[in-house]
């Protein structure tokens, strides 16, 4: 096999990608498919204007850079075309149903890469295209994005990735090596729904309670024994979920996300982000999925459920407002 | 026995009271001892110029009426000798010692009556006051302060009172028919403290809830089977650790407390109302001192713990802010 400079075997050219949901993930990863050669065209809704004006401009740990997409389309008709790689950023929120939304680009030879949180979201894109190639993507990083058009990435970065639902493939590969060639560390998994429980650990434990708590960063969690104390119920609990599941996760996996989150620097989850502008939570795709594997397989998780009645509570009681 | 109308057959004359604590109820309970013929005087900090020239004006749905203390003190000193009742209305704070704030007025003959909210908060007062009699109260009642001076009365009222430990005392008593004299219906125990643990399950449960939930009211909560459902789980909490403390509560209960809940006119739960006004909240005495109790008997309790970890994280988020 020769690999050429940019490792693009498997395509005449550089590989097209379309970034669906153009949000700090996926402007920001978007970006370093980029500057990695790629051809990224990136859908935007809110901030289409500034975006095709000026792209989008990225403060991060790793250098500052400008996200300047290729084509940037409103609508899905105005890109043809269907892309090499469907990059789909959206939030998973009940009221977004995401294959429906992405089907008109949806080509016969499209992968489409779910680079989303939570736990059980790839089954409807299953259903929705079974002949299609999906690969599950799981992203470490602290993003915000403060006003439109520009992203700041403060630390972290590193990707997960993997074929759903197990197993490896050449995009899969390809993906990799273009995000590394750009300082993205991505790592392949050919066990990415393990990967996906491992991460959710985190997720179900300090995306809630930063919100719950009053709205706390990562590092007033973490300095506190009590909301320590919390999350390591959650993350035990989630564990037994995944376990049940049949994803048995290392014990460390708690311990290791505890001292992780305190080497961080301070950071407020992307469910207080969304809280604080009055966006919806992952409350579902993050926690509800969660609860309801686990009511599947008989296991009782008291801290995760108060957390997810509360966050249900939560998020219902700002749609009055 | 010769009964006089005023039922004071104990006294020379009306029985002396001296309200400690002039909030809502302490501004309630006492103006209905004043319509009862007792003699009740009220230390008042914040209000202290209102209400000495005003009185409390309170808007009930028993009927409206002024509480114009028979004297208003701003410290302890200006009032001697001591009272028949000392009626102490005060929340229950960590940082609040109750026993010492009210030592210079209590006499041998005095009467404490505790009329506050939690659990196992009697015993520091009877380590301080070995030789007084101790009266635990117990307030169903819908109040709120809306401004200085006034009390809005929206539901409820009724009393439940007992000799601390067990029992029932000549005083408790009269006191009970002081306040049946003026439609408070007040009902006396001779196990206060079950009723203590009963009226816990409510407050454990709502108080937290309509907090945590985003600030919800009575009616809201109960009209969400989310938190319904959680109200359900740490209500047979409270009544296992009141169990496995030596007070078993009648299975009914739970359901009884949704019901009433449902039956209520729509209300702030006192936390919230605590909560908005930027005050401490009674997170010790409601959730903190059951935590403490289920772990001496080895009982889990982790809806409570959870609602108890997070309240502490939103009171103390609430200082820094």
């Amino acid at each position: 096999m020769v690999e050429t400079t940019r490792n693009y075997n498997q395509f005449q050219q550089a590989p097209r990608v379309l970034v669906v949901g153009t949000g700090a993930v996926g402007g920001y990863y978007g970006g370093k498919l980029a500057q990695a050669g790629a051809r990224v065209a990136a859908l935007c809704r809110s901030e289409f204007a500034q975006v095709k004006e000026k792209g989008i401009s990225i403060s991060s740990v790793g250098g500052d850079f400008t996200f300047m997409p290729e084509k940037v389309i409103g609508h899905l008709s105005e890109y043809a075309p269907p892309p090499d790689f469907m990059l789909v950023a959206l939030k998973v929120l009940p009221q977004i149903d995401t294959a429906n939304l992405i089907r008109e680009s949806v080509g016969p030879e499209t992968t489409i890469v779910l680079l989303q949180n939570g736990i059980h979201i790839e089954e409807p894109l299953v259903e929705a295209f079974p002949e299609n190639e999906i690969i599950s993507a799981l992203a470490f990083i602290c993003l915000s994005r403060p006003k439109p058009g520009h992203i700041e990435h403060s630390d972290y970065g590193r990707l997960v990735i993997g074929r759903f639902p197990q197993g490896s493939s050449t995009r899969t590969e390809l993906l990799a090596s273009l995000f590394n060639s750009v300082q993205v560390p991505c790592e392949t998994t050919e066990d990415v729904i393990t990967a996906r429980w491992r991460k959710l650990v985190w997720n179900a434990a300090f995306n809630p309670l930063s919100v719950l708590a009053g709205g706390l960063d990562t590092l007033t969690m973490v300095q506190s024994p009590g909301a320590v104390q919390l999350a390591r119920k959650i993350m035990n609990e989630v564990c037994q979920v995944a376990a049940a599941d049949g994803y048995a996760l290392p014990a460390e996996v708690v311990e290791q996300n505890i001292e992780g989150t305190q080497a961080m620097a301070p950071f407020k989850t992307s469910m207080l982000q969304d809280y604080e502008a009055g966006r919806p939570m992952e409350v579902e795709a993050i926690l509800g999925n969660c609860l309801r594997t686990a009511q599947q397989h008989d296991v009782e998780v008291p801290y995760l459920e108060s957390f997810y009645v509360l966050m249900k509570l939560v998020q219902e009681q700002r749609r009055y407002k």
